[in-house]
């Protein structure tokens, strides 16, 4: 029994004293603890594959800003990774795939990893955050969007045009289809796992839907989302965060999910006349926001409440994750602001 | 007296027998002849500088490609520069300002340049470039937005997160405005400088805009915008480009300019709906479109004119501008694509 069960409450749209808080990325590298952790790590790996050390960091910010939701420390690549693909982390360079995808041979080579087994770490740290946890809040699990991981598996890491998947894309679309096939059914397998291990909803992020066509974005992106919400709804609520696709948030809310993620570029006010009365809605404070004073972060929270409105269904967020310069009582004053502002919009 | 004038026709939205058609960036790296003129520069800036060379490669795309309008060979720092910055470009890196703007001092100290002086050479290009168009299409003059130009000027550079001007954003709102009302007044003198010169239309680039939530793209970034386009519209058509600012249509196309700039990531069919009665349009195929085969260049073509459908107020274009590694024949395919294809949307 969760103590405080207020993020799955405004999950489903049912009614909140406040409105719940958590932050994408909350677990990172603002805070001097996660510091500390991850260089007993050693790299940035070999803390997403410690159980133990994952569960200490997924913990912090819960102690630290009494968020209303914890979220698994891990990386959207570990799937990938976990299909075949040689994953390294440089150091100030990001994700780096030596090997990346190029033909279908490549897409053959790829498994369809058993969760259980080759994500092992993963699923052992859940169980140590929920031990952690006790019940405090609920526990978050998540994945990439299959489009997503494929412009890193094909890209071979970050891209600024990502001109390689898009000429994929464009010239070869049936090979494209056939690599997010797969990587959907390993997404489908590892969710699953995840649920079944303890997670108390899962979230689908996807970072790089924003820079398809809308066209595109639905042959490419929902269509295997929509899959993925099919499968694994219904047992726990799914979110799902599209960065820069603020004009498909209709299409969003259609595939069945239950959180629409909304970015900072998005006014939540006119999302929710949109499409809230098919989801809930999670965001959307600009995480630049928090380089602010204490005083304009409060103000800024109060603006979001305002557009949101009466009511629930939403769960605060910022609209992209926090930045590893923020200071940490910026932070606190937003978690603060939050619930200290919100009970007036939930009286009804 | 122009022999081409569709593009201006189309921005009035008057009647063509064709959609017209020209890329943003056609003055660029994909054209070996461009590298061969920039060789001879030397460097970027110095290529802007050579009102000689800015005119070659202004008018290569003419005469290589086709297009229905020339555009300026210049870069958007140069304003800054000319109001004191110094601007430097690295090998690799981009634009570099060494000395940011930081406070209120460093704002006093910016000047408002005399453009027929401080700027003289781009008049100059302008002067030259009519000279070797002779009146076979428009030349198109252009500035940077101010809000993009102040991101640059205070964050030194380009930027992954915006942090530095975000965080005066939010705690000096006022400090932001007195550089933007600068940058505003330094613009418009731009602007009417390169229009007494003989450009015949003019474009603002707002390349950031689209990093604003919507009440601070409102704020920082339009109400600079408005204020141009009343000081320079009705001498010559104003078009507005605003990038991953698909959302904010309605805002820009109000300010009164003749044409907005549509995004790949928009689809221009719903953006003409919504403002299709106010503005022409210009946009807008994914850049990386031109990676794919000729044929799949073709049906994107295709798909774009069937989506704005019938009638004049389209300027076809890339969504942003086209890429170093596009090759030069796809670049053909594009052009004349929408030169044999469009005349079916012109019958009425």
């Amino acid at each position: 029994m969760l103590k405080n069960d207020n993020f799955l409450r405004a999950c489903r749209r049912e009614k909140t004293d406040y409105t719940p808080v958590w932050m994408m990325r909350q677990a990172g590298r603002y805070l001097p603890e996660y510091l500390a952790t991850r260089s007993r790590a050693g790299d940035f790996l070999t803390l997403c594959k410690t159980p133990d050390l994952a569960a200490e960091v997924t913990l912090q910010p819960i102690d630290i800003l009494n968020v209303d939701a914890a979220i698994l420390f891990s990386d959207i690549l570990v799937i990938p990774e976990a299909m075949g693909m040689e994953l390294q982390f440089l150091v100030g360079e990001g994700p780096h795939f030596p090997d990346p995808v190029k033909t279908a041979a490549d897409i053959d080579k790829l498994v369809i990893p058993d969760p259980m087994d080759e994500l092992g770490y993963v699923m052992k740290a859940i169980t140590a955050i929920n031990k952690g946890l006790d019940g405090r809040v609920p526990l978050i699990g998540f994945t990439g969007a299959p489009w997503t991981l494929a412009t890193y598996m094909i890209e071979g890491g970050g891209s600024k045009n990502f001109a390689v998947i898009k000429k994929m894309l464009y010239d070869q679309p049936d090979l494209l289809h056939s690599l997010l096939n797969k990587i959907t059914e390993a997404v489908i397998a590892y969710l699953k796992a995840q649920i079944e291990t303890g997670v108390h909803a899962v979230q689908i992020f996807d970072t790089w839907g924003g820079i398809l066509t809308p066209d595109d974005f639905e042959t490419f992106s929902l269509q295997y989302i929509q899959r993925i919400v099919e499968e694994v709804g219904g047992k726990v609520p799914v979110i799902v965060f599209a960065k820069g696709a603020g004009h498909m948030m209709e299409s969003i809310a259609q595939t069945g999910c239950d959180v629409v993620g909304v970015d900072y570029m998005s006014d939540i006010g006119d999302i929710r006349r949109r499409v809230g009365d098919k989801v809930a809605l999670q965001g959307n404070m600009d995480p630049c926001n928090l380089y602010a004073s204490p005083e304009v972060i409060r103000r800024k929270v109060a603006d979001i409440l305002a557009k949101y409105g009466e009511g629930s269904g939403h769960i605060f967020n910022l609209g992209h994750g926090i930045l590893p310069d923020i200071p940490v009582e910026h932070a606190k004053a937003f978690i603060n602001a939050v619930h200290e502002l919100s009970p007036a919009y939930h009286k009804g």
